[in-house]
């Protein structure tokens, strides 16, 4: 199956998006502030999140210029999570690349990740629409309410329950904004939203599951990490609490459980017996019931060339890692 | 002169504004969040933009629940800054209270900025103006681009022009916003929200201006902190600029412009040379002349109760401090 061509008809419009990022600091901005933001947009990505955004938008109808806005909006928001996110972890690799964090201070870097977001919040307010306005606010606070969360609970913690919350903080919610903001932008009909905005939720849950199973299936050079780091990080995953789930006996799953998942010799062995258990395709499996559900929400608008291509996305974030 | 009774007339609607603030955290976030936002809440401060956002607005004759809404984004935008602010400074104290950065680690204090952000662009979006939400967003992107262009040039420079751009990026930027969009919230007439906007621009040069001076001339307990901590930190403000103007031949002046700053021992004498010298009274004559321009463009307005509250409220300014 070819899954580029969704990327292929859009990459005219991401280009776009990514001049409009650019366009975001002038000469009334610090020049270090450009050359960060410079390296942060060169850092690259797969620009999913307004790929979606102009996929939907396209097939309903909307402006193209929204559409540029609102990618640029969706994408600086996501930029700037990252940029905060590598200082709380003190990353200092990010798809390979080095981080900000890894070349900045923390000041700057806290500062740049606050600039990102006002731009971000600015880019919001230029669609001219309040309600988005609010979404993007809603978004925001839930993903830094479950990044809170994660810092303060979630080490060590074997809980699925906990698992799919911090999942929809961190990812879904942001798949779901695109998703339903670029519907907004296009249409008033409350079916579409609600359709769209299942269609977002549902493989935006589905990426943060394929992206957590990189994370034990993956090698070092496809990821830009050290495989398993998650684990060492005290941040259990779902491959991991299928494992834990089946063999919780295991003396690494205690251990895990019991804080000590700074041991980097038992968690290397947990990360090799979970990749020879049948836990990394169950989560799989899990990913793909979300995607089938996305693809039944998007089934139910008409089969257009736009349609096939956000069924090639929502497949492609299961093949692209497999 | 009695100049409190300005806070005394909007205190009940500016204890709608802090019931807002608080209203910001639910069941859905993180608990820790409730107690940080708590202790944020608890260490008070004048409330001196809401208070502001009143007393426009009510002079205008906005609805009270908008300004309920834009005092409380306002504050909350304030408090985030200070949150991200404290963490770049390393500052343990605040107002004489331990800063969130002393009791919570990096990481926690980042994210708390984080999410009072989320709130704050939540409160500008539930006033239902568009044209406000911009303003929002521009005047977030400029206070940040004032700290990053503290964090990378300012140290031991004295320049004056680089000192307005910083204390209207910092203050007045915001003092600025609260008074324009009181405005916008109550009136559509273009000449009154552009003299409004010169109210608010002036009286925050001020502002920051006199809390520069009390930084030198204050006492530790009444502005809780060292006095002299902005030179230590290579900060040059006004009363310095005017002192090393005077004596560009100081030995401690050049010591600073060479990078100095950090021998307590000298910029004690600095502190001393500049309390001894004209230099406190020029500065604080420098503020008075920016409460003129403030007064002038408010007298464009009716004389109204409120527009004697507003007169009072800039004259406190220069008096809360001399």
């Amino acid at each position: 199956m070819n899954t580029a061509t969704f990327f292929t008809v859009v990459q005219d419009d991401v280009a776009l998006v990514e001049e409009r990022m650019r366009a975001q600091t002038g000469a009334e901005h610090h020049p270090d502030l450009r050359v960060a933001l410079e390296h942060l947009l060169s850092a690259g990505g797969k620009r999913i999140r307004p790929t979606l955004v102009f996929l939907i938008g396209r097939m309903l109808g909307a402006p193209k210029e929204k559409l540029v806005t609102l990618g640029a909006s969706v994408e600086m928001l996501h930029t700037a999570t990252l940029v905060h996110d590598d200082l709380i972890d003190g990353s200092l690799l990010r798809r390979g690349m080095p981080t900000l964090n890894a070349r900045w201070s923390p000041a700057a870097t806290v500062l740049t990740g606050d600039f990102l977001f006002s731009r971000a919040a600015k880019l919001a307010a230029e669609t001219d629409y309040l309600p988005l306005m609010k979404l993007f606010a809603d978004t925001l606070s839930a993903i830094v309410n479950g990044e809170l969360t994660q810092l303060f609970a979630a080490h060590g913690l074997i809980d699925r329950a906990n698992y799919y919350r911090r999942i929809y903080s961190k990812t879904a919610s942001l798949f779901e904004m695109s998703a339903l903001a670029a519907t907004m932008v296009s249409t008033e009909d409350e079916n579409s939203r609600s359709l769209m905005k299942t269609f977002g939720y549902e493989i935006g849950m589905a990426f943060q599951i394929m992206d957590d199973v990189l994370d034990f299936s993956g090698e070092q050079a496809t990821i830009g990490k050290p495989v398993g780091s998650d684990l060492l990080q005290g941040l259990v995953t779902l491959p991991a609490i299928y494992y834990a789930e089946n063999f919780p006996e295991d003396a690494d799953v205690k251990l895990l459980s019991e804080g000590g998942w700074g041991n980097q010799e038992r968690m290397d062995r947990l990360v090799k017996s979970i990749r020879n258990t049948e836990a990394i395709s169950k989560a799989i499996a899990e990913a793909r019931a979300y995607i089938d559900r996305a693809l039944d929400a998007i089934s139910k608008f008409p089969p257009t060339k736009e349609r096939t291509e956000l069924e090639n996305l929502a497949k492609y974030i299961i093949d692209r890692s497999t």
